[in-house]
């Protein structure tokens, strides 16, 4: 089932940050040089082009702010939690599980650490979380459209699920118990970051294995999410590289 | 000396994250409601508001965007590299030098990490820099403020004086011989970091003592450059870390 982007902006980024996605556009014919460029651009990428009444652009964005413009794309295949635990061509890598991050600038960032470092997958929530939508490839600079992400309705759910799995499950928190670089990383892991601010939830932080800090002598409250989450995976490509020349 | 920034973003972006350093604000009378809310916040935060013809924003702004609103504002106090050395008070950490990073998101990050853990001060040139503007600070969560910063003439000159001082000077870059995690980075130590994209400018890579990269097995071409100097500081503390212990 296809979807329906709409607005300058995402159809914009749509359209060059995901043109194998992108069906058919539809714009109105009144349009400013703005809408005349996405024309332009959707025509030059061999796109459908729809040129239509206002009303019917209020009813695929279902009344939303469209400018002028609605981009049908495919969405994005995201896969189940078990189909990405069992797909045997992907890296042993860790996988990378966020609990509510929605500010898709992080996401992309978080996105773009995860496969630069090989991991086998991200895990993510239904709700409150920053799907995988332009703005998200964008930021992860295409990142986002090499990684297996699974979209999971119950990530407590999804964490039981991967220590059935034989994953270690760490929580990255400000306040963890444990020092992140006293733990041993190595073998199968997830690392499962909270929302910038929010952290973790409490559910979710009773579900982890181990509760790790990254140690920050500067004392300025707490790391960036993304950062947070590159501090953990490039301990574990640290800690992997020793192990393999042991 | 002061300095005026103009245009609706930069001005609000200036009264919210550095309203120590705004000194007044002048506005044209016939502004719009968004005008009429930055003169509201700047009256609120004190500060003195001259509501002007177009004409006197037009000179102020130099004939900039100014979209009816000028700031006056203190300019950020760089230091003088050799005060940045040589301050006392300061902690012992690495300094963090900027090879022409552009954009005020990456910036922000690194300043952000780099009070996080510790540093000891920035340096950067003053070409072709994002300096400490609002939306540096912003992006820094406030971090900008309290980082002493030196803005060099020449970087390289700047990398020879750090060298003179005692200070080892590693750049991050991909194609670095050296593998960050073999290095031994305590002691007094500065990371150079260049810019996304562009990477460490060959006369600043030949003034590194050692130019290290970031394992990467994910096989995605290379980390965000926030990332990459986070990379590099993280590993310090944990160095660091390990070295108070033995």
């Amino acid at each position: 089932m296809s979807e329906w982007i709409f607005g300058i902006n995402p159809v914009n980024e749509a359209l060059y940050a995901m043109p194998d996605r992108c069906l058919r556009l539809a714009a109105v014919s009144s349009g400013n040089r703005v809408v005349q460029d996405i024309i332009r651009l959707a025509q030059k990428k061999g796109l459908q082009v729809d040129i239509s009444e206002k009303s019917r652009l209020d009813r695929l964005s279902k009344e939303g702010h469209h400018q002028g413009v609605c981009l049908e794309v495919k969405p994005f295949p995201y896969k189940d939690l078990d189909v990405l635990l069992r797909q045997d061509e992907a890296p042993e890598g860790p996988i990378l599980v966020l609990d509510q991050v929605q500010d898709p600038q992080n996401v992309g960032s978080m996105l773009r650490t995860a496969k630069s470092v090989g991991c086998k997958g991200v895990v993510w929530g239904k709700d409150r979380q920053a799907q995988v939508t332009p703005a998200v490839i964008r930021a992860s600079s295409g990142a986002a459209l090499q990684l297996p992400v699974a979209k999971v309705t119950n990530l407590s759910r999804a964490l039981e699920s991967l220590q059935e799995a034989g994953y270690w499950v760490v929580g990255l928190a400000g306040e963890g118990d444990q020092v992140l670089y006293d733990l041993n990383l190595t073998g199968k892991i997830a690392f499962v970051i909270g929302a910038e601010g929010h952290g973790l939830r409490s559910n979710v932080r009773k579900h982890c294995d181990a509760l790790a800090a990254i140690p920050l002598p500067g004392g300025f409250e707490s790391l960036n999410a993304g950062i947070a989450a590159a501090g953990a995976l490039l301990e574990w490509v640290r800690q992997s590289r020793k192990a393999d020349s042991v």
